[in-house]
């Protein structure tokens, strides 16, 4: 499969060298096409991997990945372009983090959420929201985390949650731990609990860690 | 011990009806002093049962529980009188949900919490935010819920944590399943935490479920 991960941060080449180690064609994208990170990627990964700007990167990718700041994500994928998302899977892993006064905070919070606002500035891409409640290493290999943790997946279109699960279990997450929380709305839930992750990442002192949801019946 | 639980609906009769079975004094206060929830709770669990109002309750208390909702929290608090709250231990349980539109929303969310707001206004009460990620059925009952989830305790005062969690231990929390996430602004964490469990309570039908955190190391 073909992927463009949009975002040459921690994140992005995380997933980035994730997609390639299990065998997938990786575009890296960023705002610029002579980015030094991201050729620096795409040399020693070499073969498969390919670097270029978010526009080359979307229309490469048969599944986009915007693994952008949340508070960028819409200024990426605009430069993306709609034309190369139309109709593709766009797994959002982004957290609408921002920092006033050294204190973290939520940009947008609660009344909308980033992944709402790209499939409302994107209608015909196939937003999926997903991965944002764990650290990116945990994200690509769920075994540093002992324990039947869970990971989340929300969007409109059930075909594209269906790929994206898909996507997890390469990753490493069965099926069973793909927890389906409905239609795009729930990004806010997701993205809200992001305070909760701070806390216990300041508690523990290290990533690795997430959440099992238990229930009854 | 004594208890002053502030709120009759489901989550103070809840907890107060299991403190009781616990062999706790307990003080169930309302806004007014023949509010006929609070009576009949009292007539019906006889001896240690009583019914007041808020400042009633509060007076009674050694330790006081305000399960009242998130939105008329301060004004519940007022009505119980600073003088009545002066170093006891304030156990807060609830969550600032509000309903706009029929959709909910958290008021205040993000940059401030309820129980923030509940410890500025009232300095000298030893507020502790618990519970509140859980239904109150969960709250006073753990093992209606399989696996080893956990509960959160946030305060400023260690000493009045260390009481809280010795109530949770009561309640069937065992000490190793209360997380402390440090001082009192961690309570935006677990607020925020609300639109999460809603969106689970949604997908199971059910509110029988907590989460379980897992980490490596």
């Amino acid at each position: 499969m073909r992927y463009g991960v949009l975002g040459t941060g921690e994140v992005g080449r995380t997933l980035a060298g994730r997609l390639l180690e299990l065998g997938h064609e990786v575009t890296l994208g960023s705002r610029t096409r002579d980015n030094p990170v991201a050729a620096q990627w795409a040399t020693a990964a070499a073969g498969r991997a390919h670097a270029g700007t978010f526009a080359d990167a979307a229309e490469a990718g048969e599944v986009v990945v915007n693994a952008v700041g949340g508070r960028v994500a819409l200024d990426a994928l605009r430069a993306a372009g709609a034309e190369h998302l139309e109709g593709k899977v766009l797994v959002d892993v982004c957290n609408p983090l921002a920092f006033d006064d050294g204190q973290p905070r939520l940009d947008p919070v609660e009344s909308d959420s980033v992944a709402e606002r790209i499939q409302r500035a994107f209608p015909h891409a196939r937003v999926v929201k997903t991965l944002n409640t764990v650290n990116c290493q945990v994200m690509v290999d769920p075994g540093r985390v002992p324990g039947e943790h869970h990971v989340f997946v929300c969007g409109a279109d059930a075909g594209a949650k269906e790929r994206v699960t898909g996507l997890l279990t390469e990753f490493g997450w069965p099926a069973g731990r793909v927890l389906d929380l409905g239609g795009i709305r729930a990004a806010r839930a997701v993205e809200m609990y992001l305070p909760l992750w701070l806390a216990l990442f300041r508690g523990f002192g290290h990533a690795d860690f997430n959440i099992e949801v238990h229930r009854a019946g």
